[in-house]
């Protein structure tokens, strides 16, 4: 997402106390430092709106403040360049929540994408360490099955899917095992059910379908392990989609999470067009019979535990 | 191998016709066009003994002229940082020699020392053809099996194993499969029989024990598909080891082709102690009962032959 006023400005009147914003996905070091660096000036000038948050404490401050808190955040793992110590760097400059690989594989592990997941790779076994040690939250959304169940096995913090669904309802690459999404709430971690109208059913899928998925997630993982991921772009034009899925690895067409009959920017949601329309989702969870602690714990409660329990050391 | 004078003199010495070198293993863009650079300097500085050659055309005239022809070599890809085009790029500074995957997986494949080997990625793929189309030679020697093979069922030229031995006989995770190496001629290949004692029965391995290890991978794979790979890191300190085993991705220790009990720099067969001795091993074989035509392409031809087929548009 390109920070601007008016997407803070939305924000606020949906009500959204946090949201993690994606400072890189093919950029590497430089180009990722470059993206940080924007994001401070951005949250600088909109101080009334937004600050950025480092750790639960920070974010329910800044809640609290009547603000929405930016947690920093990359859906991949080049910005590493291969430097485990960059990590803690990373760290200091308040990143905090990282997916380990996006849509091709890497030296960390498997992808969603690729035919074959090799499991959680050398160099994966010493970021999920490092992640651990210095606290950043390790995001599986994009990431292999097999090497998402060896993260969780391996990992001495809770993990998060940030933005996924259930396969067994949307089937689709990008979405979750049931078996893969029980071993992440076994293990006290979060799956935020994705707004992305790609992997949710296409985007004529009603606000209630929408919402007797996220109760059928939360019958399968517990109302303690479920939240929202939006997973949306805003602001994005066709050469921002074309930078996510093609990025500089493919002269060819790559698709993502669309295909050759749905190769465009998806039309949203008719009920989620921006952030300013999550009270939205409040209200169809409140029709479908969730109790106001079921949906504090599922609007909020559960993205705040994890983080809790994850960032810093 | 660090450049310097005396190097080149050793390769006169023992009437090396062409090398390949290592301009990158855990290098970056940047780091790799620094070591392309310094080849150069080294180069044109030495002229007398060396140049470099991006060509059969080239190499057999630069051995004509009574020098060796010096061909820039990868064995890693993280010199792309993941971009597909950069490829092109150093095939135009004159690199020919790539190998896809160093001691760790990658977003092109598995390496030999991966606990699974997802076999070629989706950015793998591009890169076996866009390597064939700029001609460069693709290495399989730290790579995975299953990537391994799959690359030899993609690629359209011949592929090289520079420097391993055949696994049968030295079981080493280093070292390839019969399977591999049958693959491997079958498509026109070559692969380079290595003077690394650690892959190689250990530093007491006799010359004649090694050049039996030549005849039986000739029987396996025919006298057109064997060549030499040195592996010899040349001015190499303890600091150079741990570079190429740890680089940037590991604060612990990790031995390489070594092992706990075999940690440190290994020492070099008696008789291949420089570069200066491959007439040994040109004795060796003649004592063997190779005949000079066999000789001759074990020693050159077959090398000249894949390169040929392989080097540029």
């Amino acid at each position: 997402s390109h920070p601007e006023r008016r997407v803070f400005e939305d924000l606020r009147q949906g009500n959204v106390g946090c949201v993690t914003v994606t400072c890189g996905v093919w950029d590497d070091t430089t180009e990722a430092l470059d993206h940080i660096a924007q994001w401070r000036d951005a949250v600088r000038a909109n101080a009334d709106l937004v600050a950025i948050g480092r750790s639960r404490a920070e974010i329910e401050q800044i809640i609290a403040s009547g603000r929405t808190a930016i947690v920093l955040g990359f859906q991949n793992t080049d910005q590493f360049q291969g430097r485990i110590r960059y990590i803690e760097l990373f760290a200091d400059l308040g990143v905090r929540v990282v997916q380990l690989t996006y849509n091709n594989q890497n030296a960390i592990g498997g992808s969603c994408y690729e035919p074959h997941d090799s499991g959680l790779a050398r160099f994966g076994r010493e970021v999920v360490r490092e992640m651990n040690r210095v606290g950043m939250l390790i995001d599986l959304s994009h990431v292999g099955e097999r090497t998402a169940l060896d993260v969780i096995a391996l990992s001495e913090r809770p993990v998060a899917v940030t933005h996924a669904n259930p396969a067994s309802l949307y089937p689709h690459r990008r979405n979750k095992s049931d078996k893969l999404i029980r071993a992440l709430a076994e293990q006290g971690g979060v799956i935020g059910c994705a707004l992305y109208p790609n992997i949710a059913g296409g985007p004529d899928t009603t606000l209630e379908a929408w919402i007797d998925m996220v109760a059928w997630t939360v019958e399968l993982a517990g109302i303690d392990h479920v939240g929202f991921g939006s997973d949306k772009s805003i602001n994005g034009t066709q050469a921002d989609l074309d930078w996510m899925r093609m990025g500089r690895w493919t002269r060819e067409v790559d698709y993502g999470a669309g295909s050759a009959t749905n190769p465009g920017r998806p039309k949203p949601f008719e009920w989620f067009q921006t952030m300013a329309d999550y009270p939205r989702v409040i209200e169809g969870l409140r029709r479908k019979g969730f109790s106001p602690d079921e949906i504090e714990k599922l609007a909020s409660g559960n993205w705040l535990r994890v983080f809790g329990a994850t960032f810093g050391t």
